[in-house]
């Protein structure tokens, strides 16, 4: 029976499949019906409970301003500052999606993580999406970017799948990562920030090819360079090059919201795995080198 | 004048001949005039003091061994534990060369990075090569794993160029990090540590492309998998593959001796912007491959 409900629902995806596995997620099923009824069933995203860490930041407010384009039910945006502004012009612009704010620092302990994440399920019941977004660029703060850019991720990603992992009788659910092309290949005069989206890069592919363990898929948008505050003036490691800010801009960019549009393109697109390439507003799915094989 | 002397000295790098251009170093001229005349002269690594972080760790022992029949001049090894025997089995494995041990766990705040290696520099003046080696490799542990394998070396790796950076009058140095195979395609199981190991890679790739702003050479030798404790049994990631280790041993590995001896040859073949890859007893230097440019 289930499956013959499941076959009108265009975007069923790894997470709703393994739902119906789970007769205690039954509640689960009726979301379905009532997502296949939504105005704009053409999009992925349409009805969808989406978590925007840093949804407020340079990258994350013209792509939150993206998403709430296509009808989500909830938009749950958790950034270290609040900015109430912000945050009133986003819950003006669509009235079919519920846009929260709450306060969040990815640097703190797992268990706070797991706390906070445990109101907005309670609240929501599920979540469909998280977007981790929050990032540093300032090698002079060597700590800050790698506890924020690596450390502050790899925690809130664990903290989901105690809600997430089907392993634990979870719904699964999609992880988007934010990475950036200098994960593939650095810029040098920034070593600390670059390495520290390597990091995020490889993590996140690993991620992925965990998905059928633990029903969560994952990939990373990763952006080219952006005009945005965050890249008008940063500083290099041991100042190597104190002009490197002017040095980028020199040459072809892209706005934040050219950004953004490829941006909620990569989520539509819900590829497990992807590595997506944001460069002057295009898309591509990056595919890695294999330089070895652990065969397992 | 200096020039004509140079000539005869065989393993002349870039840190010494940076060096000649600053008189106020002139004693390292003598120095070179001392190697030049080394027992052991066709070894690139005689008569040369180098600082061995995990120096008697899992890879570094036998490293250590490796190197101690090079001739060094000192070898200095710092270890969060101390271990007396095997310190004493180092040191009489070579009457040339003065094996000295000192604790020092990489977490510590940078500034006590920077008291240490004061001493070292204070007592032997002069350090040519840095070996970052420090790892752990349990992905129960988080923190641990990222503040240790990345944060811990990129704070070592920054501690020292107060020493070695051209741009304070120092002489340059040469900076040899140990990453892993992890860090070009992770090991799934492990993504928190193949991510940490990913970001050594990038981030040492940079240095080496700093090289002419700093005088400090870099590059990274990336063991494939070796038969030591530290995989003979570890955590995955969320337990999503409990036999991880077991799994893995059952594809052809390496012993930590043959690790040691291709270690060594990295070390004596002194690239910049090496990319070493050392499995199954064989030594390739990997050529990444360029996904953008940033132009600058």
């Amino acid at each position: 029976m289930y499956t013959k409900l499941c076959r009108p629902v265009p975007s069923i995806n790894f997470r709703t499949v393994t739902c119906f596995c789970k007769p205690r997620q039954l509640n689960k099923y009726y979301n379905i019906i009532a997502r296949a009824n939504c105005s704009a069933s053409s999009s992925f995203l349409c009805d969808k409970n989406v978590i925007f860490v840093a949804g407020l930041g340079d990258i994350g407010l013209d792509t939150s301003k993206e998403l709430l384009k296509r009808d989500l039910k909830n938009l749950v945006i958790l950034d270290r500052i609040d900015k109430p502004e912000l945050v009133c012009e986003l819950k003006e612009l669509n009235p079919k999606t519920k846009v929260t704010f709450m306060p969040y620092d990815v640097t703190v302990p797992i268990a706070e993580s797991k706390k906070l994440l445990k109101k907005i399920f309670d609240k929501l019941k599920c979540v469909d999406i998280l977007i981790n977004g929050a990032g540093i660029l300032d090698d002079h703060k060597i700590e800050a970017t790698i506890a924020v850019n690596y450390t502050g991720l790899v925690n809130t990603t664990t903290a989901i799948m105690d809600f997430w992992d089907i392993r634990k009788g979870g719904p699964g659910g999609i992880l988007c990562n934010i990475g950036s092309v200098t994960g593939f290949n650095a810029i040098t005069q920034v070593p600390v920030y670059s390495g520290s989206k390597a990091a995020v890069v490889n993590f996140t592919r690993s991620l992925a090819k965990l998905a059928h363990i633990t029903g969560v898929t994952a990939y990373t948008v990763n952006p080219g360079i952006i005009r945005t505050s965050l890249v008008a003036k940063f500083n290099s490691w041991l100042d190597v090059e104190p002009d490197v800010a002017e040095l980028l801009l020199e040459h072809p960019t892209q706005s934040t919201k050219e950004c953004a549009a490829s941006f909620v393109k990569a989520i539509e697109k819900n590829k497990n795995g992807g590595l997506w390439f944001l460069d002057q507003g295009t898309l591509e799915n990056i595919k890695w080198r294999k330089y070895w094989d652990p065969c397992i």
